[in-house]
């Protein structure tokens, strides 16, 4: 592979579901895939599956929520491995509780891991892609970023938080030819926490009634391919028998 | 060609610009075409370009606001054709006006044209595919949908309630596995009439800042090949450069 | 009374319950009222109560739909009793249907007079209002105005369109120094249609759990009093203990 | 002044504009007002106005940003003055900066300013008032927390937040009968930033085309005093000459 045709895909939070997914569908497209967690050896999976598929793909352990550890993660990538074309941030935290019980430690840190992050390494990476005059910023969404609810007080903050980033983002970034999006997600994916807690809910799978992690992967990869001239900033997804 | 795999794509409103270009996407993968203007002769040009290419496309000369017209040709459709898969809405009349000045006439014409028409397709198609528990419905909005503003009272009325009607009709027909969605298109698309009255504008098409029909069509395509358990409701669409 | 300070405030749709009530703290403040119904013999009482609390109203049989009664009134109102300083609008046609069975004439019907009327009107007290430089226009809207919803798809198309209206016309005449502004009703309000037709809900009433047309006519008053440099254009009332 | 009479409004960024004005007309309905500022020392003038107008206040220098400073100071407001009836948070953080420039520093405190104190006091206060089954809290939002936009990523981000704060508190508590409100102010407001920063728009007050903070006060005692079956959640303030 020559150097000058290399594209890097970074994907801050490849966790077993969604970010995976996202991460396989651009290895197979010819990505070299940098995937993040906090736990490092959680994506050997990951890292193999996209081995054996004949991608290439690097893991890191890093915490998205440090600057320092984002900085030097996206200069490492940078000089090491190659330009950062397309990023993906996909960290969640989506943790009910009533505000009369909601702690001022846990409430910040949902706002650390699901938007801070996301600023973190949106802005770190846009440094680079406006210096070389091109670039994909996706950012995944949730309804909590665009209604807050009873006990959610902390993650719609935080979602909140992160769509007024990615439209900000867009709106500054755009005309420096840097597509940024937001995609909403909005229903139950199909991933072991689901299973696990939400059994009825995740019973609905037979009948297309949650998402498919790989489906949702197919939009990152379609925003990705969107010519300029008709940019989508921001798209929702959801099970066609979601009441929404 | 088998009937029973024979599938239609119904565009109501099939322009010189955005409307023939989703026509012609939707021939190129094989569905047969139905095309409607209110000129059935200007869709000469449209016919015969889909049938160079190997497509099959039947042109209709129909009034959109006439519910006995929409019915009688909904039923010649189904009866005749085959059963319509896709429903593209694209109908428009982006009139600008002082509220002072605007009269009843034209406020209704505008209303009658952007919204009523949507509904009346909209509902009698629904109707169909309601039967066949499937379909794809896809209407045409625009930012003016999405806010009112100064001048443009009659416009912003109409879009406003085509994209309640995408709601509304999203809400109650996605659970009975029809698709419903909503495509904000926002910017100049490369147009005749942009290309005569606002040639400043058609200029930044040499930058890609003006909306390559072709490239809107690839999005209604896409719409209608998401998987069910993640379907998009809302996109946008503009040209990276535009301000919003 | 002193013609240069008579001030008359319109109410089209002085129904008996938020209409009506708007009417009276108008009247109470000292405003001639002029009110408007269909069926002009049904303000009676409401005429009747004002004169009893010493204020002044004037009652028309007008249909809010038709742009010829609507010119002629006004023009009636400003020659004959004095000009509209406040315009209220206030007609509903809240008249669920599924998509499926909604009819082109209910569809067309349920816009006429939830929406068009509102344009009729609103456009032909504005030409007055900006010709002597100041007023008032208040929109009576719905939760139906921001979103749709299934069996909605009428009523949300015309709430829809009603609050583009609205905004249209706050952002072209608010520099004139007109005051546009749109009220979000969102709950049952005290009404004979509500006690006879949804009992349970009715019976919240004792806890305050549906709204009193006299509490929703106070904020259309607050609207009008504030001074140009802090207008609202947009607010909603609920019952402190409606989900939304 | 009997103790089970006494109110107490707590006013969190009783600055020299907003925050002022709303606490000078709280104390002039009779409330005890307790007002706090990084810097207590600023207070003074705004105490000694409230007691020359025979109204009582009390300064606190706090940090709203201090999850036990926020719990001491209202644990001893409620022990020693009285039950917080009504809770105003004006803490605002506008400091533009391109996505490119800014620091996580920065952008961590302008949220820390601007949302996680209205957090803070919003819970601290919300416990106290549930126990009492009443209550009013009212939270200062800004255009940014309805659009984000370029170089304001980091304001956005913080006051999208707070909106989200303000909704998800309304409805978990209003069912409780708290009134939570979210106030929109767009546009500039007469303060001493605005007259030596930006001369021509402040040059705009004589055609009252910036807001005076007394008349943004007038809207919040407005909001406490709505009856429970009329709640208004959210509104917007603008000068009728901002554009919007």
């Amino acid at each position: 592979m020559e150097p000058t045709t290399l594209k890097v895909a970074l994907v801050i939070g490849a966790g077993d579901s969604t970010g995976g997914a996202i991460a396989r569908r651009f290895a197979r497209e010819g990505f070299v895939v940098c995937a993040t967690r906090r736990d490092a050896e959680k994506l050997t999976p990951l890292l193999e599956e996209i081995g054996d598929q004949e991608g290439k793909a690097y893991g890191f352990g890093s915490d998205a929520r440090k600057e320092e550890e984002v900085v030097a993660l996206i200069e490492k990538i940078e000089s090491e491995i190659g330009p950062i074309e397309v990023l993906v941030f996909n960290i969640g935290a989506n943790v009910p509780c009533s505000i009369l019980e909601e702690t001022g430690r846990k409430y910040f840190k949902i706002w650390e891991m699901a938007c801070f992050s996301g600023f973190l390494n949106g802005r770190e990476v846009a440094r680079r892609m406006v210096a070389r005059g091109r670039g994909t910023i996706l950012f995944t969404g949730a309804t909590a970023g665009i209604r807050g609810s009873a006990n959610f007080a902390a993650f719609a903050g935080a979602k909140h938080a992160l769509r007024a980033l990615a439209q900000s983002m867009a709106r500054e970034l755009g005309p420096k030819n840097i597509h940024v999006a937001h995609v909403v997600v909005d229903g139950a994916i199909d991933t072991e926490f689901i299973r696990n807690n939400f059994p009825e809910r995740y019973a609905l799978k037979d009948q297309d009634g949650i998402l498919n992690p790989e489906h949702i992967a197919d939009n990152y990869w379609y925003l990705h391919t969107q010519p300029r001239d008709a940019w989508t900033h921001e798209l929702d997804l959801r099970p066609y028998m979601e009441r929404f």
